[in-house]
């Protein structure tokens, strides 16, 4: 489109002065050159193309993305999930300072956060809430992409990592609130998935959803301080018990947990130690490239499946079908099967008449 | 068939001849009514026929399961798993011929066993291991389906139980082994799903996969008999503080931890009286009718979302693509997302070409 402007400025006064008021618009070299280099700005304007839902934009981030492919890959991974209320963007501040501190290189904090899971939690909405991180200039921190299945996000945030990656960050913290689909995510897209949980009334930690548990690589008990110190360590014991029960991971390690205080700073080297040791060990033994193969499969075969599914509900007339065979079958009047085959003839029946 | 085989008997005596031997084909009415009479060699052919590969079979037995379908629905199902070496065929034995002394009724037992891992524990190959429940007139005892994929098995298994129910059967176990993806297809078929364990070296319950946990409603542990009692007691312990971390579920109903002999028929009653309460619980609070309906959404759904995979799967050339596909993801030469784009588009091309 701005190839047609160009050609077109001297003849047509119009869009002479359009094009004017423009910044001059990026080519896909001057991103890859900018990430590549470290360019903040350059990595922030190119994470803003892979968010953005026009199809020219999607058509350069698709092509800086590729490029960036070959430099990407090297940082440590890092999913983060708690429910509200666990201290989640305090923590990640602590975090975060402590492996800036400990290793040096550079940290990037992205977020999945689908819009129908938004009201429930926010991610990384205020950034103060990241006092020192936010401050901090080998840190990288950007929010969730605004809108979108959670499909659409997760692919957004792995397309960011690539750009991460390729800047320079060799540290990726993930942030996903732990009471939707956005947890397999998340999970499905780093090298350690960690579990902040908090004590709840009695012994049970609230809040937590079915599944999650067995995703943890590690979980850890927050606001282990004061009043609270006990309390979080019987918790501890008993997850711990909880825990031991599982078989063993795919990883061969066994899940930790472990309390902390991310207000006030402590046991934090002791969560990393436990990460940095998980993270050594996979490297050692296979599992960790094991995992981002299967990883890079899973996303692929997801893909596939939610266009082929896409493309199906939104085929014309199905959403309406599908509701009069829901009918049916809650009715008892049809097997779920018959329901299914039904709704696969309509749907061959629109692509006969040249609708597919 | 059958038809054109009735109108040419007279002409060709080839034909004619052959269906001399063969047994006279039952209608769908023939079925429907044994069906629903009880007959329960009417209901094994019917079954049989559920379970063939063979297309003009599949058409006779979708319209018997249609018909079927009003007069089923009333049973209590139950899903049954544990690793293999559990005591599963014994327990079942000891649980059915419970349930037929205390509460009369019929009793069918299913099993659900994709032909993929069959080999790592035999289900309901050997009638013989449910000694008194094979000589039971009120039981109807069927292996399952003996292969095809997990998608299809579960399919028939589910039509099976109509059918069983339609057939005066108003109890249904449905076994698995605990190893694999089955034992979410029988999660999702019935209404409460018991998970048996045993104690194994240490604290570890061995063997059992990640998440089944999350999905039993009740646990019990076998084998708590003569030295094992104490052991056994006190892994329920331990189990019972597990499940104590998890969220409620939503039935609203935390599983119990119980433990029982199915060999020497200690505390079958003590589980009865568990499932029992809690399928009278359920039906109180709405929470029965709610997972049966989700449960038909689900099935429907997952029908579709498979027959639309296979199209593609099984779409001429779309192995090999996928396979270079893979390559190229791998080795780090493009995204996953832009993998699965260039599938779709590779799809689309044979669509296009009239292959679709």
């Amino acid at each position: 489109m701005n190839g047609g402007v160009e050609s077109l400025g001297s003849v047509n006064p119009y869009l002479s002065s359009m094009r004017r008021k423009r910044p001059a618009a990026l080519t896909v070299n001057d991103y890859v050159e900018g990430i590549l280099r470290g360019d903040v700005t350059m990595l922030s304007r190119a994470v803003t193309l892979v968010e953005s839902m026009l199809p020219e934009h999607q058509v350069i981030a698709q092509e800086v993305v590729e490029r960036c492919l070959p430099h990407s890959g090297k940082s440590v991974r890092i999913g983060i999930t708690g429910v509200p209320g666990a201290g989640k963007s305090t923590s990640i501040d602590a975090f975060g300072m402590h492996v800036l501190e400990r290793c040096g290189g550079k940290l990037a904090v992205l977020a999945v956060d689908p819009s129908s899971e938004r009201s429930k939690g926010s991610i990384l909405g205020d950034k103060t809430r990241m006092e020192r991180l936010s401050l901090h200039h080998d840190a990288f921190i950007r929010p969730s992409a605004s809108s979108g299945s959670l499909g659409g996000v997760a692919r957004k945030t792995r397309e960011t990592i690539v750009l991460c990656e390729a800047a320079g960050y060799d540290k990726v913290f993930v942030e996903t609130v732990g009471v939707g689909q956005s947890e397999t995510a998340v999970y499905s897209m780093v090298d350690f998935f960690l579990l902040i949980q908090i004590t709840g009334a009695g012994d049970e930690l609230q809040g937590i959803k079915r599944g999650i548990m067995e995703m943890a690589d590690g979980v850890v008990i927050n606001k282990a301080d004061g009043d609270n110190i006990d309390e979080a360590r019987r918790s501890a014991v008993h997850l711990r018990n909880a825990l031991h029960l599982f078989p063993m991971p795919a990883s061969g390690i066994r899940p930790q947990v472990l309390t902390y205080s991310g207000f006030y700073d402590l046991g934090i080297k002791e969560v990393w130690d436990m990460i940095f040791d998980y993270i050594a060990k996979v490297k050692e033994n296979g599992a960790f490239d094991e995992r981002r193969n299967s990883q890079s499969r899973y996303w692929m075969h997801e893909a596939i499946d939610e266009q082929l599914r896409m493309r199906f509900m939104n085929a014309p007339g199905v959403a309406e079908k599908l509701k009069a065979c829901e009918q049916l079958l809650l009715s008892g009047k049809m097997t779920s099967f018959a329901a299914a085959a039904r709704m696969l003839e309509f749907y061959d029946g629109l692509k006969g008449n040249g609708n597919g």
